[in-house]
């Protein structure tokens, strides 16, 4: 019987491209945070400049904009010394009516390394892998709602730092599940990485339904949800994606599922606090907890330097 | 008697600047091609990173935006090692009403090594290099419908990578010639390589009629231009260039000159296609010929970066 | 009793952040200069590239559109092997509502090293620098109208270059004081380094009545404020910062402000005229004198990128 390959993976089972978390072997995503880990110095969590990429060449094609991301995997690139060229894609050929394929073969055929991708359909960075030469690799910054592979990674990062054994922990995500490739991409690492108990946490129009299915606890009670969490993950609440018919305002959001020092003092008393960023004050947290001490928001930053580093250095690695 | 001096050549008769390929002699030329080859290996047609740019500043002056083109030369000057300095020039001091020598001026103070620049209006690359310092170096991305040297180089790699001797070839150019300046960059390049045939072949609205005396051949007739030749380069159909009068519209230029695999029989059967691209497919060129066996437009890409850091690294080791 | 300490100084009276060139001591200034004169070869006045910044990440922030200063700093920064990026904050998440300082932290937990900062808003690096930690640098690329001290500093370096010796000379700032930060550095740093004699030149409407308090001279009119002056600093007429209530018009300005070559004159023989660019020919200074053998003009943009380079170095090499 023949199964289809993860199209992530080359024949030898090693990681070529980062489209997804979902179907990752649990060995694969330890490869990469302890690859990451040994990126950065205990002492001083700095990062080293390591010539691992040199001579590469790593376009960021950022179609959906975020400058935010987009600088993390510029830096992560050239910390190992990769040559790194940023595509204004809006400005570029593909304005003037190429398809997406076209400038992914003319750019493979300038000799690009690896492509990290950033598109608002979800899906684009696998069409873009199925079609690169088997020596050039594709990074996955975001694609519509569907994964953030990096940013999964970067979180189980900070959970194993805080937390070291993930079998043991009650990890909840909270606020707009629905349209978060944050938290699609957060399940997955955590099932893999064997947490026993992930809740999601938020109103019934922010949270798909089909979730249960996959083992995730689904709570419309913030205090249901978060108590006696070791982990809290709260979301950014995306004002510009929502039409507006599914919150009432921020406002009511903030005092339902905004995370007070009120709300915090139900979960575990070491808990740790962390987001994606950018962060809304007094939206979806108080700046209380934000610049708390439970909170390791900007430590998550940092790890996503090393992640990205991480993920870059295995798959430039290996060969499809 | 006194001649005008070729102001892309010093008194040794040496490229430093490359403003058109118009006036260059055949050796330059074969200088440069040959330079481009040492730089591709055989069996990978990868470009190694070389040191031969350390510590210039090459500075992309794009006054006409082209994210491919300044692609290609960000990356072949990063390979060369140089530091590359982007600058977007519409946000920048001319918009505040500095002048281009201004400016020029001012980049030369900051210690530029190497001005890349593209600029609607013709001319524009020859005024910068008439002023800039004896060490440093001005190259034409394409300015107006003048000239746009490297693309024409780069043609002329890919023809003797497939064909060898240019002494043999009949060379089509095919579509929307008047407003081409690679066609023009082109049909010099040909003739002083060698090519006792060159074709241009399009609508009476779209190829100038003094070609013929330069001993090119006008075909107003497809099948006429493109039987039996070797070589056949598709331009770019510029519809945003056109007022509109020029053509009747794309389906029917599609129909006439737009290059199908049934026209394509007309040719050699080991005939080359072209094109420098972006393709607009089903408008110049059928998919079924971009993509199919003759199609060379690619490694064309490839190509150009290898011929952009042979123009890069010959100008810079000589002076004014 | 206590006294506040310079927030651009260590405990060690060491440099770690340039925020304004006032209240730093006069030894600071010579080292600064000193340095960036090391970084210029004398024979070629060429900049070779260092090994200094290896390793560590500038980020340029531009919260305020300035290509040129931009470029002189990414240079700069470049030449001392830094990895340099170039943040389009308009684009970033600081247009989603981030705050400053959470940009600010965000970016820092990047490993940020360094940060250039141009800020429409006085003070705006003042702030960044009480946030940062120890180990990052910030560097003010001009703040509103309150300071611009690596101007100020290559003005510096640039009267020194040209007269040797401060404490003997007559310095004369004409054009739009009140609306420059420019003018301000270049008092405080001019003051700091013995100038005996500064005279701010302009009408009433551009020149800020409490210069007097400062020691400066304040001349109306224009044959009085340059006569005998060693040096004269033009200031860019900054048209698109006035209402239009404070100006009759360019013409009228240069009819009595604009340097001309019967005004300049009036200065010492071998008088320099310097000006922060970009010129406005015509405006306030005639295009004989901006080309003349007076100018200094271009040297001074030489000079700025050996002075950034300095400046980048020093900090770098000292901690909070």
């Amino acid at each position: 019987m023949m199964t289809r390959r993860n199209p992530q993976l080359n024949r030898h089972g090693e990681l070529i491209h980062l489209l997804t978390i979902e179907g990752l072997p649990k060995a694969i995503l330890e490869q990469i945070l302890d690859t990451a880990g040994s990126f950065l110095s205990v002492s001083e969590r700095e990062v080293k400049k390591l010539p691992l990429l040199r001579g590469k060449s790593v376009f960021n094609l950022f179609f959906e904009n975020s400058t935010r991301t987009r600088t993390t995997f510029e830096i992560a690139a050239k910390r190992l010394s990769a040559d790194v060229i940023n595509l204004d894609i809006g400005r570029s050929s593909t304005a003037k009516g190429e398809s997406l394929l076209d400038t992914i073969a003319n750019l493979s055929a300038m000799h690009a390394d690896m492509f990290v991708v950033r598109h608002a359909q979800s899906g684009a960075p696998y069409l873009i892998a199925q079609h690169v030469a088997p020596h050039v690799h594709v990074i996955n910054a975001g694609d519509g709602r569907h994964a953030h592979p990096t940013q999964g990674l970067l979180d189980m990062y900070t959970i194993r730092h805080y937390k070291r054994d993930f079998t043991q922990l009650s990890v909840a995500i909270v606020g707009d599940i629905v349209h978060s490739r944050v938290a699609r991409s957060d399940i997955h690492a955590l099932a893999t990485l064997g947490v026993p108990e992930i809740r999601v946490v938020g109103p019934k129009t922010l949270v798909p339904g089909d979730l249960a299915e996959m083992g995730v606890r689904v709570c419309h009670d913030m205090a249901e949800g978060i108590r006696g969490a070791d982990v809290i993950i709260m979301l950014r609440l995306q004002n510009e994606r929502m039409g507006g018919a599914l919150l009432p305002s921020a406002g009511e959001f903030f005092k339902t599922f905004g995370l007070t020092e009120d709300k915090l003092a139900l979960a575990k008393p070491d808990a740790i606090v962390m987001h994606p960023g950018p962060i809304n004050r007094g939206v979806e947290i108080a700046s209380a907890v934000a610049d708390g001490s439970h909170s390791v928001i900007l430590p998550q930053v940092t790890f996503g330097i090393a992640v990205r580093m991480a993920v870059m250095s295995i798959v430039a690695g290996n060969e499809a």
